[in-house]
């Protein structure tokens, strides 16, 4: 697989200082063809989870050989690896601390290298933005046509979290809140295939009983509570035109349960 | 008129998240050499007059056969149609729910389509999220010489909204805030040529007499209230060096009246 | 030097609004080549400092070449010139009102442009925005190889503003805090050439004694105050994981100072 010259960017830099327009520097001094996406640089800090969803809810979209450079990086400059993945259709570099959990779930992985070859790094890199010193000019080595192996040896070891999974048991599911976008929209860790073609079941989340699934928001009124399969086809509540996170007074990790009603 | 390949985005999205993200995937999936340009992602949530004047205030400046993909979608899945309209020089991508209000006003519209040929669609489309997965490849497919019609049927039935209009009345005209930029600064629906040449007149918003127009901001002292005409030929009040909505406890929809003085 | 045809956009705009978008349009109608790199829009309203910093930290690391469109500009439309400034590696065009202090200071300058040739302005250029009708276009006829010379004479006189510089003294360096990045991290005005090899130091904020210098952020616990030189090689102080402006209640401005112990 041949990078296609695009690299994607998802961070915890923020939008209001220098570091991204640092990495973008490095990436166009090495490759001023290759062509920047910013996901965002607005993953809260040190959220790792986070970092790892935003991915994995993005990446999908984009074009074979694609290079996704990923970013969420608490323990930089110690003791955790820098990697890079190749699978079927992506690159992936970053920190290897759980940022890539999903992509080792889902994807077909061809080969991980460390990044240890400093002869690609800036010259004396920083303890403290590998992002800029080591992460920056592999990917824009490898946008260039580097192998992979360049830079560094292969290794089989890296590190993965087990997001917390839906209970399923008698007629309930039991899942929780992963992420709260923008709109206030509560995202679970309950997919649609969990869920199956049951139409009559009852979601609820703390003490409020929303009812049954809904197609799109404006099914409902103004205001209302509701429950549908999101556009990641997993439950989501979220209230028509407005804030389920503020109304509900959610957050990330409250339990929603599902009960599948009898006929 | 050929697309020029270009493409903005204007959208409520959120820059934290991963909807922005994977728009721009299917972009790139569809047509790798699209040059995606960001406007916004921060309308207010929901907020449709605010994506339709951000709009207003950018579109025009693009170059001829920009395509501009504009999403604030409060009835997605519902029974809005998704259009693309045609004009002289640009086009347009977005829900048909009065985001093009000012389009259908001061352009000259060669066609309007309602998107409905799902063969221009991602699969299995999303009830939650048609601005992956029906405008993000129609803007594509159109930016790789589709043509309009191939994506739905011409229509004449769109939606458009009021934008309240100043009250010109003896001496006095009476506006109102309709947009606060991120300075603070208040922007009225008053235009210059509404006011034209007079200079002797008197602004005025709730008991505060601000005098009559200045030309630039650092005309007055540093932390004073001024008038004056902003980069939208729309009367501006303002705080030099401050933020005339805290100062002022200004927000959207405060009247703001001008009287003419006689000599 | 050629343009190498990427153009950075460094403001103060927000990016809630139409300004950048209007930016960009401007830029690509003149100029459908051009490769724009957002670096930030979110410089504080006003903030010249800050806007100078942010500059210096990023543009080092862009290819030869590149033109710096940097605009936080508080007295536009009033006295202040616009300028070009060609060094030996970059373009910079903004305000002439300090933003360009470290590039005056660091940089080798070919020469000064007062822009002045309204040929190259936008039809009638607004007094409140010129970023849009005049840096913009200014900027990409520059990128399509138009001569410096042609956008107005050369000039001798500029801005720059004094940046407080640390006081070494005896065993002591007293600096201050002279930027706060997203992750609360304090930056300040002490360079690690100042301070040298010196292992054995005392680092204090206020009354905090934050001990010697470390090398990463997570060579501390979680939740520990750690001082480190930072990517841009000053002293920087930090919380593992944590954020040192809220748990020290910490300002651009404050106090840092070092000791020098004796053995």
């Amino acid at each position: 697989m041949q990078s296609n010259n695009i690299l994607t960017l998802t961070t915890d830099f923020g939008k209001n200082g220098s570091y991204v327009g640092a990495v973008k520097g490095v990436l166009l001094k090495i490759n001023p063809r290759i062509k920047i996406i910013d996901i965002t640089h607005e993953i809260s800090c040190f959220n790792i989870l986070e970092g790892a969803l935003v991915l994995n809810s993005s990446y999908p979209f984009f074009p074979k050989g694609t290079i996704h450079l990923v970013v969420v990086d608490p323990d930089v400059g110690g003791k955790r690896k820098g990697i890079l993945i190749q699978t079927d259709n992506h690159y992936f570099i970053g920190p290897d601390n759980g940022l890539f959990s999903f992509i080792f779930e889902k994807e077909n992985i061809r080969e991980i290298i460390d990044l240890t070859n400093s002869k690609y790094f800036l010259n004396k890199p920083s303890t403290t933005f590998q992002a800029r010193d080591v992460f920056a000019p592999v990917s824009a080595y490898l946008s260039l046509g580097v192998d992979p192996k360049e830079f560094g040896a292969i290794t089989k070891e890296y590190y993965k979290f087990k997001l917390s999974q839906p209970v399923y048991k008698n007629d309930y599911i039991t899942g929780e809140i992963i992420y709260i976008d923008k709109f206030g929209n509560l995202i679970s860790n309950i997919s649609s295939d969990l869920i199956g073609e049951e139409k009559i079941l009852q979601v609820k989340i703390g003490k409020n009983e929303i009812g049954h699934l809904r197609n799109y928001y404006a099914e409902v009124k103004e205001g209302e509570i509701i429950a549908l399969i999101g556009s990641n086809n997993l439950l989501e509540i979220a209230v028509n035109q407005g804030n389920a996170q503020k109304i509900l007074k959610a957050k990330i990790g409250d339990k929603i349960t599902i009960e599948k009603i009898k006929k």
